[in-house]
């Protein structure tokens, strides 16, 4: 390779990367209803039902630390994450595959474990394993899985369907994950300065659970069926609420105001933020891997879903121009900008 | 981890781990018709068509090396080999998606040169590039691809179906991707030894094209529809010509005599091999990654196909039991073990 030019990946970023290389791509096939540029992208081979596609790549090192994940759990979440984007489709997903590049400290016991919690999140989600790869890797654990779901066509909600005056709906609470990191990370570093002391995670089980265990909110999706509510868009929350408001701004053209009070925090979460002297807001908005379902609807829905427990009314839709503005308990409104996680700039 | 019990993964081999993972794998979904088994899963959502699923991870280290395969030809031959799985089903690809691991040696530029390739192929072969993801690597470049098809249920091949008596038939020639891969690993010692001397690889230029920018023969594919040809059975030739027998007598029930005389080798790569002082016939059985179908035709159908210059009838297909023997020039009959390449032995 020449060197003259050289554009290093951490200009552009983990999204500007995506959009450079897939800007031009075409699209030639008539069962490809959608590409690149949602949770999943859209296959049509029959009118009554639309075919989901979504991939994921887990690196070790980059998006899991086994010194203190468990190799059953790894496996759960890894195929929650995947299923989570069928899900932000409003769909069901159905099939997975899975290829994993595993080194040899690995041993047949370990590679158990591992898919032992991947086939529990299978049958948790009634998903059939159909297939993948399994090759060696020079060092880390790399774990690819690619979901497919199922959707009637007039029910699918893309990123790109929100219209000034919806309401914007989030499911379950926030930030739960990013805190259970920061416990993971904190113990990990007492561990090291004293190996035989016994950690009580007691008063951590939640946020714990969030970051270890998370669950793709297909229950969210199956509600939404059952309440005949259809989304004008949505997306699930990996990368955190102000990034994923900003992707559906953009694709929607439209803004945000979004209320601080409105965002459902987890009593126990936010006492943690406090004790990490943290603010419980910023680990919401910044804070990923909370796999919630984020989602618009038109007004007229409200009756049916206001006081349900699993989901809160955040904010609405604003004119295009308007930009994602948090207003915040004193009545200041404040621009939201992506400090989501971003792989390629950790470098 | 307990280390009470370790049993390492070289002790099972790639076929057997697969094997051991996935043999308990129920399936629940209407929609999966085949799972694990084959070089694609099929899904069913009408009944005019059904949907092919296959994926593969490529990592670097163990499947290329950057030392002398240009990333544009990388690129390509990483689409290729996943849309062989498909036409190995006797199916046309439609869509891939693509994620990669980067670690920061890479360059906007050195992923451009890659992206292209894989946009190369995907026109070629009318294929749409759909999704995937991007991420960092803290070390190599890895390259995970899932390939989706249709065809019509009734034209699929899968493994299983050989029956006595059916013939043997395999594409294009064989060994020449293996004998690429001695001439460019003995020109990276010549490279080692003196940085500055000018390779002439001009008598070279077949095989180096079989190894470094394979085609899936989607073309076969599209002659067996045309001659009215559906074969028994199907295989892609990725690990060599005696372990794709062998899967197929495993899944069919069956045994193969094949004819040493008749497995096709172009003169270019038979040449080749006496210069590294290898066996022709070796190399066509043992050497992988030609990416060739190999199928099985019932014997009303040789009149469709002979002397057609893209395809060997090289044996025919023998009762359980009787094994994959190779009936050699000299009448000889040598039973055919798998001797292909077996990712998680090698390291």
């Amino acid at each position: 390779m020449s060197d003259e030019l050289r554009t290093e990946l951490s200009a552009l970023g983990e999204f500007g990367l995506i959009k450079h290389l897939t800007d031009h791509i075409l699209l030639r096939n008539k069962s490809t209803v959608k590409g690149v540029g949602d949770d999943a992208a859209i296959l049509g081979y029959t009118d009554q039902h639309q075919v989901l596609v979504s991939t994921d790549l887990l690196v070790e090192g980059v998006h899991f630390d086994l010194s203190y994940v468990p190799l059953k759990h790894l496996g759960y979440k890894s195929v929650c994450v995947n299923l989570s984007d069928i899900c932000a489709m409003n769909a069901r997903p159905e099939q997975i595959t899975v290829s994993l590049a595993l080194s040899n400290r690995f041993s047949l016991e370990a590679i158990d474990e591992l898919y032992a919690g991947m086939l529990l999140a299978c049958e948790t989600y009634g998903v059939d394993l159909i297939g993948g790869d399994t090759t060696s890797s020079r060092s880390g654990l790399i774990i690819s899985i690619t979901a497919i779901g199922k959707a009637e066509p007039e029910r699918i909600a893309t990123r790109s369907g929100a219209r000034e005056n919806d309401l914007v709906v989030v499911s379950g609470d926030l930030g739960g994950a990013f805190m259970g990191l920061q416990v993971l990370e904190r113990e990990k570093e007492v561990f090291k300065a004293a190996p035989t002391a016994q950690p009580d995670l007691q008063n951590y089980s939640y946020p714990l659970q969030r970051q270890l265990r998370p669950e793709a909110r297909l229950d969210v999706v199956d509600l939404l069926e059952k309440l005949e509510v259809v989304p004008t868009a949505m997306i699930d929350i990996s990368d955190g609420l102000a990034s994923e408001l900003l992707h559906l701004a953009d694709q929607s053209f439209v803004g945000f105001d979004i209320y601080e009070e409105k965002i459902p925090i987890d009593p126990q979460v936010a006492k943690i933020a406090a004790e990490f002297n943290l603010d419980h807001t910023t680990c919401a908005l910044n804070g990923g891997e909370d796999y919630e379902l984020l989602f618009t609807i038109k007004q007229k829905d409200y009756d049916k879903i206001k006081g349900n427990p699993n989901l809160s009314v955040i904010g609405h839709v604003t004119p295009d121009g308007s930009g994602v503005q948090l207003v915040t308990r004193a009545g200041d409104r404040i621009p939201l900008t992506a400090q989501g996680w971003d792989a390629l700039k950790e470098d």
